[in-house]
């Protein structure tokens, strides 16, 4: 079966994952959009405030790195793949305090391919790639930016049904 | 007065904070130990389990990040200043699963020294730093590694009494 990659198809297939983890519950983290390309997650302020009040840094590393999951779980799908996807690394820049509710947008970052991801996963079992996640304020400036590096390897189960 | 750096007056100072937030209280953030060096504090696993059942990586980076922000905020009141303290930004290897309690400590990253970081405070006001945090396994490897860079702002408060 093929999973054509929306937002309909992603709240299918993760809304569950989401669920599951009481830390996205209690951060109240919801889909907002998804398509090929961006996987934008948000979550209200008022469960994910520091003691300043504007949002947590670990609810916001949390999100950004959740949204950069999710769009690498939409494409392993779309592939008519299982895989384990695991985030191996990451770096994350705070650049201004967040006082609004939290909206995180993954996208592939500068270099990387899916078609290059996808090739591999097929060839190894197993692929990297660099994702670039962002929190905007409302002037379109990035309030605070995260790349990460995930891991997908292929379930000896692999293939859909 | 002077602030002597340990658990109790970690506690003191910094209880509150962590209580202050909303996700510290759901992750269940607590204070293990605190020393002029080191400062550590735990979660427990149930609440910060991911979907494969262990530790949530956003709970991970969390927990590390705050208790680089513990160790720099001792140190700031050892001084006797009071300071804004901010994360700026970090980096993070997931290298490890980890399946039990968190237990992450923060201490001075190499080449890093508290002595310029409060000849700066003292002469600019202002003061940046590193730290590395860990997450350890039982076998003494990490599981998960944090480098992150704090800057801290005098207030205009700034001698405490």
């Amino acid at each position: 079966m093929t999973t054509v990659i929306n937002r309909d198809s992603a709240l299918a297939m993760l809304g569950a994952t989401l669920d599951a983890i009481p830390m996205t519950r209690a951060m109240q983290v919801e889909l907002s959009a998804c398509d090929a390309s961006t996987f934008t997650l948000t979550a209200p302020l008022a469960p994910n405030v520091n003691d300043k009040g504007c949002a947590f840094g670990g609810s916001l590393a949390s999100v950004l790195t959740l949204s950069g999951w999710g769009l690498v779980a939409m494409h392993v799908a779309a592939l008519g793949l299982k895989c384990d996807i695991f985030v191996q690394d990451s770096a994350i820049k705070y650049l201004a305090p967040v006082w609004t509710d939290i909206v995180a947008t993954a996208t592939l970052a500068t270099g990387e391919s899916w078609e290059s991801f996808a090739a591999s996963l097929r060839s190894r079992g197993k692929g990297r790639l660099r994702l670039s996640c962002s929190v905007m304020l409302a002037d379109n400036s990035a309030a605070c930016a995260l790349d990460a590096r995930f891991v997908a390897i292929v379930r000896s189960d692999e293939e859909t049904t």
